[in-house]
């Protein structure tokens, strides 16, 4: 892909966003895609190829998303980012004349993400790729359920550390004491307290604390959950605090 | 190696190829080199230190084959690219003048192969290096055995996704029905037809098709195959149909 | 990270260093960086995020270290560096006027380390980011002992091939003989002799070198030493020859 996107723009400025999706995951992708693309400069290309669908019939896309710009297969993994910032644009990329001329059915991604990208860079019109979309495809990203003194939410994902990253925001634990009167329960597994760093306790402890996109997670000190607990995304957590 | 490139050629652009080659896996470089450096701008240098060998008296070469350069151990990395196209230039990488004033026995990467890469990025003539040579040293590559109604061929590569790539071509499979009359055979496993995308069939599904690179592979749907069957590089593989 | 620095600075040059870094392992990272980073161009800003206590009382620290700059937790990640070259700058990051805005408890790489770093590439002083500081925190990087026909030290890293590299040096191994006499032990392991190279012995046998950064390392040939025998940094190491 970068042999191709520098063989049509050379000048073009090729970033790796991150080589640890894992392989063919849509739900991971789209979640990093939220938290990491909006810090990019303003009009950035993210060029996405978590693909597991390619060379079926499933769309490509191109979507403008607040201020930045990507290149996608529509199967879910802008609807993250769709969900909190509306698209301004979807473009169905339907138009031959910019992809290599002899395009696989298994590798898109050198024979029209590339290409396109590239002469995107170059100047291209988005509109020059296809026809207006409506919407995109989307995915289920229900919300944790917020009660009095208990909030039910689930993994949604494991970062590199092997923190469990919840759907439980910031926001929902408003009214959450962050003491040792607050249990939180994932699997068979439980803690008490929401602290606010890594460091507030001791290597090897279980702890919950909400993490840098603003997310309750789950960590062990010094060590991997994931690995530790066996935790997998789509585990249900579950946070009480007595109200009175 | 990258500190040397730009203390020397501060302008140079390095693009960073691949991390995934299997240590010390000198088939697997040279088939991913085949597959991928053709794709970048012609007069691209392609840096290459998989090299078990660093050190012993193998040789360092400076190739140039297609409309690419190559700086490389002349342990065979460059020779599955060299029997599509003959090698227009082959220079032995001899002269010291170009390397780090000291060089270590374990890593040329950054005493050798480093400092030559950016003194060819600043204009030296590679004629400069060394004396020409007349071949590069090969290893086999031997290719799929075509019968009529059937071609025995082997297991090649394992990539990223864990699809075990074969070297029997598509052109190979020119005289092949790619429906269910087909048989695909490799170790005990077994399965009917060649499909065009990973989205043909259901997940978990065993499934034979013509990947991105022409060659014929076997894929377990949202699945790595190599784990879940154990097949290694090296495995036979036969396809079989009806004639006549 | 990378998105806030090119948000900044947009023509700055950002180099991946290393992604290969066990998590959270300070010892690992500053063994990298002192082997590593000082044949990067002078004046490079080289900005290390492994930082296990983000968010607790630990301080950042930029440093001038030799011709290289850092930006880093003072956690002892520079710590081996400034044992060989004292620092001739220490300065406490403490202004949060060139932080990002809202600041995370977990994440300081992308609310700190990289717009400090955008803004150090711009040209920003670094003496403008805090208070002079005296000394770094420090690690115990004690040395191999040394006595008559015997050095004893202990592995201190496993490299990307596994190789299990110690703190006992070329230099003290001035006096060693490289031949059969000398033996290597380590765990319940042992090996005659000091070979140059890994092509020096065939496949699967387990041999001692002086690896690229000046250090006794033990080796597998063609396999990873550390899965194979199972040993971790802190093993110690012993090397014993026949003298008088």
């Amino acid at each position: 892909m970068k042999g191709v996107i520098l063989s049509l723009a050379p000048e073009a400025r090729v970033v790796d966003l991150t080589h640890a999706v894992p392989a063919q995951d849509i739900r991971h992708a789209a979640i990093v895609l939220d938290e990491v693309t909006p810090w990019f400069p303003p009009g950035t290309l993210h060029v996405v190829v978590v693909d597991p669908g390619v060379g079926s019939d499933r769309r490509i896309v191109y979507a403008r998303i607040g201020h930045q710009q990507y290149l996608a297969p529509d199967n879910g993994v802008l609807s993250r980012l769709a969900r909190r910032v509306s698209p301004s644009t979807i473009i169905h990329v339907a138009r031959p004349e910019y992809w290599l001329p002899v395009v696989s059915a298994t590798f898109h991604g050198r024979d029209i993400f590339a290409p396109v990208a590239a002469r995107l860079a170059l100047g291209l019109k988005p509109e020059a790729l296809g026809e207006r979309l409506a919407e995109l495809v989307t995915l289920d990203w229900s919300e944790a359920d917020v009660a009095r003194g208990k909030i039910e939410g689930k993994i949604e994902l494991i970062d590199s550390f092997g923190n469990l990253v919840s759907n439980i925001t910031s926001e929902q634990l408003a009214d959450c004491p962050r003491n040792e009167l607050v249990t939180v329960e994932c699997d068979e597994h439980e803690t008490q307290g929401i602290f606010r760093t890594y460091a507030d306790q001791p290597e090897m402890t279980l702890i919950a604390l909400v993490g840098s996109s603003g997310k309750l997670e789950l960590a062990i000190v010094g060590e991997s959950a994931a690995i530790m607990l066996g935790i997998r995304p789509g585990t249900p957590i579950t946070v009480r605090w007595p109200v009175g």
